[in-house]
């Protein structure tokens, strides 16, 4: 497995053991972590601190060409949420855990112009089978359904 | 002036007096606002948390219903990512300030149904007009660009 991948599910591990939504992501800058994260929903009450916003934030502030010469790694297709925060930073690759247990905004990623790249991981999608079946109004409300 | 713009510029008008961003923004459910906030970039070293996101994120966590009840102001036209979060949280009407400053992804909104409407309002425009005048790496680096 992709060590990046293995570092984002083990966020999206940290995430379930804490009582979270177990999505982990990692933020990788020219074959390097600057930025991990996993889902805040539970923990912290937010509302913005999906696993994606929470490596970016982890990340902290950066120059805009950081952005453009690093790669997301995230365990479950980004929301449009997080699909707009790579749009605005420009960050031109994502890999992604899963998408058969939620397909996230996909579509507009690749209309501009993002590349991705869909693993369909077994650990990632195990997490969040388990979770949804055993949690559904949390996972429900952090996709705002 | 609506009451609910007055109140998002008096949120911009804060993150100006503390040397940051001066975009504000609020939510407002059925006629009361509920979440309240402004760019907390410089403040906070936050890279996710723009106007709009601060203001969802002070509103904390809400059932799906209440988002799509909402309306959210916002002094500056909203980016892609806090036009993605618009779009997962299902709001379904946005107040622009204006737009003359900073074109968002207004076309991102508009063509999953939300209703946007712009008031191209000079006191917001002027306060982004000095900010970006004053500190354009700030503003740049919030943008993305």
């Amino acid at each position: 497995m992709d060590e990046f991948m293995q570092a984002a599910i083990v966020e999206a591990k940290k995430g379930a053991a804490e009582g979270g939504v177990p999505i982990g992501s990692v933020l990788v800058h020219r074959g390097r972590i600057i930025g991990r994260g996993h889902n805040q929903r539970q923990q912290r009450g937010s509302v913005v601190l999906h696993a994606e916003m929470d490596a970016l934030e982890d990340a902290g502030r950066q120059p805009a060409v950081v952005y453009r010469e690093s790669v997301l790694y995230t365990t479950l297709s980004p929301c449009p949420m997080c699909s707009g925060a790579i749009v605005l930073y420009g960050i031109p690759r994502v890999v992604i855990g899963e998408n058969r247990t939620f397909m996230g905004d996909e579509a507009l990623l690749r209309s501009r112009g993002v590349t991705l790249e869909v693993l369909d991981d077994s650990a990632c999608h195990a997490l969040m089978e388990a979770f949804i079946r055993e949690h559904p109004d949390l996972w429900y409300e952090d996709i705002g359904e």
